[in-house]
């Protein structure tokens, strides 16, 4: 155990400088995983065997040279590998993903070894992993709190200190929801940064980016380097960086105008989120930075979560669809959860019309947030991640759920509309549990949030807190 | 009358240089209007006042320093002005477009002055412009021909010499059939290359993208520049160009490997574009390129086809509802062609989830192709733009219309499906009507295009080829 254990990109050096192999990385990570995941549960299905097989023949090649790594078993599918999505029937018939995903093959080339599946919610639809399928995933922080979703095993695997880095992906907040909560640094990358090839065109309307969570900003940033690439023939493409994201870590972003956003118009916010984002907005101050505050009303403009709400709805309802066929019948409550049913409900009411109508909406209030941003004049936005701390186990999961999910959900889902980037660092800690806030830039503009992320590790370094339940 | 009249550029340049006005130009061109569009039938609706207002306070900023330029009326719409979309309903109570486009404001910043707005065929969704609202655009080669579609009323005016440059846009061919109709370049830039804000999100699913006919090369790489910007917040961004496009006109390509796919498997493609096609592959071979030839089966499989068909058919229900709420009754037979009808009808049993289904296929499919190139080994596939010369007026009209525009559609739609940039290019003549050629790269690769476009441009030059019916 370390004061500051390290990150990815520490594993890999130690790798490179022959300290130690990968295979001593991925027997060590297997240990901490038979240790901590019987309380924590953050993994669904381990390949342990194929990790310690490829760990062998692994030549130290990407710049994370043979550390180990987890998916979250939904999106970055291997074929043949099991991709259960949380759901019962899918794990019941050991489900297997038929097609490799551009981005699984990605995070191979970057070095990673992936070690199995991250506990994920049902479809990825709400905002805490406890799916039925699986069972909760508890917060190595408080294990009587929810991890936050739909990247909860991921963020817990990460906090506890069995990986340095999991795959996440966020169509409504789910990289940036568990960072906050369990202590993460948690990218939102720009839509189009990273390709949902070969078989996904739009996730959730366009919504959804997948990347991952970490301990350190720079393990984010060469992340991003690695899979902010292109498939051939993608449908669209973010426009590429001027340099590495790397590089931005610890590059001086210069005197930002920065705003904090940090109470909405009804209050509704919990007063340690309030003062997460206050604080870090001091200490941007400090730092040099042009720092302003005050709510901003279109951003709790709801019109265009109705929009977003109606696509995943359709996305759903292909979710219970594929069930179906999967499972050779119409699903019941046994199949899939409650929720999820009357979600796809909903979803199978939903027109093409409404959805084209929907995807209008959507980017026509992306490019509504962009004429505040520009009258606004700023640079990023600082909100807390969430508007509570990480709630109870069992809070977000019965039949008060969306009513209970609302007051949290206030400042993320905006920029998966949008298609901005958005991280969130682990600037505030309350009652022992992380609150986490959230930087927004303008789209395409990741490379402004990694330096203004590094320049907050550094001003206030959160390496050192580790959570009560940890293998460092 | 002139052996090569000016295009966009060489007036602009006359402007600068002293030896002309915008205020001359426009009146000329209003001359020209006056005179021609009784045979040709190309303008829908003038803004001649406006247009002189505009050219005598005109600045001569912009690359196209007060040149006159004719709208489309399907897009590019101004605020306060008529937008009909080639529909009797919308032409009967003069309706008035509500928002200003986007790209009308970069038409209007690129120096262009709006004379009137083009004929097209109802909602763009057939490849001739024969509407009932406005009666058909005669082709100024032969007015017993079709102009081609959907910018027809563009196509046939530049051919004409009323203006050098109009608007056109292309969902499944719209830019490319037209200037292969008339004699003209046609560049359908990739997607996410030009906005379609403030308030499109994706047209077609993704199909659409906007840009002009012209009648030279570089008039179109200055056009897109010009314009080829995205609007903020827009949801996807092409990534910008290395250099202008301008710049790219007369640059050396080196040697490519062009592919000629001059002849479908089921031998249904005309002799005359057949050649076209492969006596461009013989001047492209003598430039000292690589020239293949062959028939590519991925771009004669029909499923992209069919996702394109019903998001066009989604998109025709919403203008279907769009012009009921316009005249505030459900439009019949009186208000809408029946083909619109029909097709609305389809798409109304759309559901939402084939709508994502549907664009989901399209991505896939592009990445499909993506990897044939990639196989191929090839930089710029070479097709005849359309399977046959430019039909009849009257042709593409009636009930057969639907199996009549197929054998001509060969080669124009799967771009739209992938979204890589095609052009098309007056590269041959037969019994005195045009037969263009496409040549497609890979996606965002629109410089290359240019390049090998200007090439080709100087090595079989084509301004001094002039219709019959013309204004030069």
């Amino acid at each position: 155990m370390s004061e500051t254990p390290p990150d990815g990109l520490a594993m890999a050096e130690a790798v490179r400088a022959g300290e130690t192999t990968p295979v001593e990385l991925v027997e060590a990570a297997i240990e901490r995983i038979e240790r901590l995941n019987p309380q924590l549960n953050f993994l669904v299905t381990d390949r342990f065997e194929q990790a310690l097989t490829e760990a062998a023949s692994h030549d130290g090649s990407g710049a994370f040279a043979g550390v180990p790594f987890l998916t979250k078993d939904l999106g970055s599918e291997t074929a043949g590998e099991p991709h259960w999505m949380g759901n019962r029937a899918l794990r019941r018939i050991d489900n297997r993903a038929t097609t490799t995903s551009y981005l699984a093959d990605l995070f191979r080339d970057a070095g990673f070894i992936n070690l199995g599946r991250a506990n994920t919610p049902e479809f990825g639809s709400i905002i805490t992993t406890e799916p039925l399928a699986n069972g909760p995933c508890r917060n190595p922080w408080n294990t009587d709190h929810s991890t936050g979703g739909s990247s909860g095993g991921s963020a817990a695997a990460v906090a506890a200190g069995i990986v340095p880095v999991a795959h996440a992906n966020d169509g409504g907040g789910s990289i940036r929801i568990p960072a906050s909560e369990c202590g993460l640094v948690g990218l939102k990358p720009s839509r189009a940064r990273v390709s949902s090839g070969p078989l996904v065109g739009q996730g959730w309307g366009g919504a959804t980016a997948d990347l991952v969570v970490s301990r350190s900003v720079r393990d984010t940033a060469a992340v991003l380097d690695a899979v902010g690439v292109a498939m051939p023939g993608d449908p669209y493409i973010a426009p590429p960086p001027q340099q590495p994201f790397l590089d931005e870590v610890g590059t001086d972003p210069g005197t930002l105008r920065v705003h904090v956003f940090s109470q909405t118009s009804d209050g509704g916010i919990d007063p340690a989120c309030v003062e997460a984002a206050e604080s870090t907005g001091r200490i941007l101050e400090s730092l040099g930075h042009q720092v302003t505050t005050g709510p901003i009303a279109a951003l709790e403009d709801e019109s265009s979560m109705e929009a977003l709400i109606s696509l995943i709805a359709v996305d759903v309802a292909r979710d219970v669809a594929k069930v179906a066929t999967a499972i050779g019948k119409e699903p019941t409550e046994d199949d899939i959860e409650i929720g999820n049913l009357l979600l796809a409900e909903l979803g199978r009411t939903v027109t093409g019309l409404q959805v084209i109508e929907a995807i209008d909406a959507a980017h026509a209030y992306g490019r509504m947030i962009a004429g505040v941003w520009a009258d606004g004049g700023f640079d990023v936005l600082v909100t807390p991640t969430l508007g509570g701390p990480p709630p109870p186990i069992g809070w977000l999961t019965g039949p008060e759920s969306t009513d209970r999910m609302s007051p949290l959900l206030r400042f993320t889902a905006q920029f998966n509309v949008t298609g901005q980037p958005g991280i969130s660092l682990p600037m505030h800690w309350s009652d022992g549990l992380p609150i986490g806030v959230q930087l927004v830039a303008a789209q395409n503009e990741e490379a402004l949030l990694i330096q203004l992320a590094s320049q907050l590790e550094a001003a206030a370094p959160w390496a050192h807190r580790l959570p009560p339940i940890n293998a460092f």
